[in-house]
């Protein structure tokens, strides 16, 4: 299925790569005819996404590459593992390989680091989720990626769930009941109403008005346990600032639903990922 | 200036945050007319990178949001400094709030880690540089954080720089010779000739045909010294292949003249910057 | 064959659809692999017109979805009518549904409503025209649909027709004659000049200067009829402004050659279609 | 504030009409640097909306052109009622007016279609909706025009609410309760679930399994009521088909919370509205 | 006024030449707010056209830079003669200029070689006309040109007058009758028809079917002496086919209304113009 | 390989030619299942360049139109010659004609006076290279077409090289020294460094700083010659400035290895290469 936001990444990539002047190593040295094969391998271990948009980045450049994946996304690798198989044009897949690798290796980074998210707080009922705070073009990559991490998705963006700030309480006066009035009043109809509170004394009154999940901002963990309890159920709690993967046990045990996390999609490490490339001679 | 390539991965960026439907908080909670004003803040020690990228999201959002930045591209901040003052519709400023901090937390900590691998080779004649493992649609933005952190950019692109690997060796038919001839011959005229080899013996041969750089690809640190030895200032030499940052003083001390690092640009941690945004009372 | 512009038009509708979040409901719901089918009723009795861009809808969404049609644009349907047969990944069957139905309901509704002004001059030598009051990004689909519906397009844009109205008179210094001198000058070499008249009296002048059609102006009948007998058959009539089509059987008896008629585009009603999906079970 | 789908739409709408030829007949009749200035007027009663973006029209085409605005969205006019006085060089005023008023008299149209709606269940509890029926990429000016007319929206795309229909609930088996967890279990954070019944058998399923809304699809008016009473309040009900404006006022009294419309965006009349362009003397 | 198509030229050209590296030159060795001036000068004489996209490449690269204008398309220019002045940041004006400059001097030399087509003409009724051998996307630039330079225009596209060529007869079963009436009865209604014959036998079949405009295919001159003849003014006859410079004043005297000539677009000579760029000390 | 880059050029082309009216005379003349094929003729001697870019125009406006190539790139073609067979639907045959010609007559046009250039200087060291005086977006058909002529390319864009202009030594201070060291110290690590010097007392200091090119702008044979005699191989001299194809022979006999010319791409004439369209009959 064709995704256009991708395919315009895809193209900004390729040109800001390739420019108007292309590849001008394979021009010179490559005849035009050169058929090629080349092996994907994973050189350490890691959870897999994004492989449909590097296959994708070859398919781009030239629809007469193939690629056969030999994994999928969510697989979880172990080192010097195979993970798919392309051939087609040489020029093709050495001008793609980049492109290819640059969204790659971020996304199996991110899904990476969301498996051990997912690890850390294995067995108890808190929920960690991911933020908007993903590299600029990458947003669908990077929410798939922590899916197939093993994470759960907060909003893809600013249109799929009101989430009240300070700057939005202040902007309707400073009143908590006004500002979930407001947002039942006018969101469109099937979005949640979130609200964050930067002090417990706020969370009764959120309550009140029925807003359907509390951001917890930057609160610590004697607070946290604290508004766990008044809220008694009442409504979903989200843990939010400065969550680290050592805090997550901790975060685990105070009872809270869900705790959004930034660095899993900020700040993840690019994986080791490296593409063998093979000349096949021509037939004739 | 404008730059166009930069320009579509904001919009890129922005309609995959925005959508159509836009920012359906702010649509529900803040008044078309409301102003609002903004801080920008590090919050942590950084080198700053991306801060007209920065201030053009808010510009593309709103031409009325104004943007007077309080420091330059290549400062090293303090943490808890202010950055930037902005003002201008308060749903312009909150519509590309994360988007604006989705690149600038991105081109920051490049810059960073870039100081830091300057310093690491400090006194020492080896310059790092670059590579082309950049976040897609990022590559001018990227290069330019590395610039700010103090290290030299490699290729920008495919398109400024021959550099010849071993697929393009095999596809000539495998003679390094017959490889730096055909590049010398079909390629631009004031682009530069690298080529890559993987053992010491090939050195010569390459040095032979006048190739403007060799690239040691996964040398150890003996067979680099081997090479700087043997080349013998005839031709520039480049490390590559597993340089951390923790290896570069060693490299330092070996006499290459460059080592390429890709983690600089592929693994960067994201800065920690936030944008206190504020209400402004409307005049009337 | 590729139509550019629709393209960008089904583009933006499937981005305004989708979003870069895509279809949440079946992304949750549906396997990727899940294969469906669908076929296309026509509920009520209507002529059939933009079915090859309802199909191109599909195929834009995903090129695995086929589509077979079992009627032809300009073809009348009974109630309850099949139309086109589509099988493909059910997602996409999904995703592309509503924005190929929001399309074709309103080429649809046009043809069908061009059909009813073509059936209510029939037998006259009336001839019924459109005008350029069609919904954005539409023009060519609109265009097309009304002669679906057995009428004939006036100008398709600004470029393809002179068509002088009061504004340009006033722009040349209020003189008839002055105005179709300088169009004929000043056209491009293949097109015809229109001129729009408010009053009887400017007939003459418009004839003597030689232009092809003479637009007359909310005329009431008598006038119209008046400016038949003073034309004479020297020029071309065109009825405009407040046409019915309750009225057109008594326009037809006036004897002018053609009245344009914006309803027909601007506010037909939608035709109800409907698209029956259904799971295929897969093979496995 | 930027709107980057409808800066898309805009521009397709004018490269259709204008071409690359451009407006032929003010090139052969129009100097350069002829001044015009324009009123807009509703020459019937209606509800408006879209001004901005008819405004920005004219701005697109030339920004010299200045657009006062003497209403507003979500204002009642009466016949014949100036709304904005526009001044500029007279060929954009005419290059654009018909773009501008293509727009316009349709979210006008939906703006006074949706207020009459709005009257028609006024005093009662039950909340019309709209659908995404709309003019493929004119949805967000559509989704505008119906809460400008005093009507709320429902889902804006596929990405912002979870509505399960009968092809979803065959997808995963055909049970109500696995199509319900699957929903909460894989939707984004923020959304709600609605899922559509046919049968009035299934609604207490729906319930237990904690769905948001329940869509009554086609159902009548008794079985409509029934619906009501075995809810008793445990569920937001939604009715769906062949909803008429006739039909409100005695859906009103059925107790359901919601009514979705899809006549009140596919198909609402176009207003008249006119641009009354007059030629401005050159000053020289 | 915008035009739409030339700014996508425009964009395409400058990043063409600039990529996303940018202009590496200026980068290098040019401050960010180095000032500059430049003036254009003709260096040849030569008759002016597309100044206006001259100084708009220049405003794409950079709002900032100003562009005054010291003479106008049409005009005739000596050969040093300064034509305009501009003035802006200095890394702009260098990044611009050699786009600017490219398209100028095509503009230019298509004007001046159209002017010596008018020239040569001068005095007789017959009339030099274009063709559709424009560079790609530069049509409506060159059509313009055409005009600066003193000729008309032929049609713009294929979308605004009718040219039957032997092609379409054949399409219709090879009746010139039944080709200028299926024309007639399906084109938009306000172009003109326009027929290609080879053979003068089909010069009267074309004229009672009512063509308005008779092309004669690579006639010779005693054949065009025998068409115009026997047409006897009942038809615009248009010459075509190894028109050149030269043969001009010799078809001139053969009666027939219209020659097109394909070399005053396809192959006219780039005009000579330069731009000095000078520094501008910065105040500080 | 797909080249996004003159995808854009194409797309660009087609929109003008066509617009969304298509082409109207096809429309109305051919059915629309009609098939058709051509023939594509070349009516002179010429270089051939730039056919895969004329078959990707009909592949742009129909995919079903197969093209067949019986000469490639760089041949030299006697007159009336066929080079290739295309057949597919006849309306896209007609629609990209005159598109996929304009694009291939001046790429041939181009090829045709590089061979011709590549010719005077035959024998000699002197290689005759091109200019960034190119149409605006064909730079990369240009490149490529002086290739298939035989000259080699100077650079291709503002990228990929340096090229230190008398404004650029204004700009640091007037002196050559400070520009070259400028230069290596901030320009990218692959290019090279070239200066262009207006006195032969400059060349010294070019030498003397590394330069890797020095450009000797509008000298005389004499002052040429004695440039190369002082340059006595140390750097390599490019010849610039009212360069002829008369004119080649002589400089091939001073010594530079370089010469570049901007009249092979600004100014070349178009080739004379027609497409001979024929109807198929349907086999129904």
């Amino acid at each position: 299925m064709n995704d256009l936001f991708l395919d315009r990444l895809i193209d900004l990539a390729l040109e800001e790569d390739l420019g108007a002047a292309g590849d001008i190593t394979s021009v010179a040295l490559v005849p035009a005819d050169q058929l090629g094969k080349a092996e994907l391998w994973a050189k350490e271990e890691m959870v897999l996404s994004g492989l449909e948009a590097f296959a994708h980045v070859f398919a781009r450049v030239d629809p007469r590459v193939k690629c056969e994946l030999e994994a999928s996304d969510g697989d979880r690798t172990g080192p010097m593992q195979g993970i798919a198989q392309l051939e087609g044009p040489l020029r093709a897949l050495l001008a793609a390989e980049r492109t290819a690798l640059n969204i790659l290796q971020r996304t199996c980074g991110i899904a990476t680091a969301a498996a051990k998210a997912a690890e850390a707080v294995k067995g108890s009922k808190l929920k960690v989720i991911d933020t908007r705070k993903t590299a600029p073009g990458m947003r669908s990559l990077v929410k798939r990626a922590v899916r197939d991490g093993g994470l759960q998705n907060h909003r893809f963006g600013l249109f799929d769930g009101v989430l009240i700030k300070d700057n939005h309480i202040a902007a309707v006066g400073g009143s908590i009941t006004d500002a979930v009035r407001a947002a039942k009043a006018n969101a469109p109809r099937l979005v949640k109403i979130e609200i964050e509170i930067t002090k417990l004394e706020q969370l009764e009154e959120a309550i009140t008005e029925g807003a359907d999940v509390v951001l917890l901002d930057n609160f610590d963990d004697a607070r946290i346990a604290e508004a766990v309890k008044q809220a008694n159920g009442r409504v979903e709690l989200e843990i939010s600032g400065k969550v680290t993967l050592e805090r997550l046990p901790i975060l685990a045990k105070l009872g809270a639903a869900y705790v959004s996390m930034g660095a899993v999609t900020h700040s993840a490490r690019a994986m080791d990922l490296s593409l063998e490339v093979q000349t096949i001679r021509p037939r004739r």
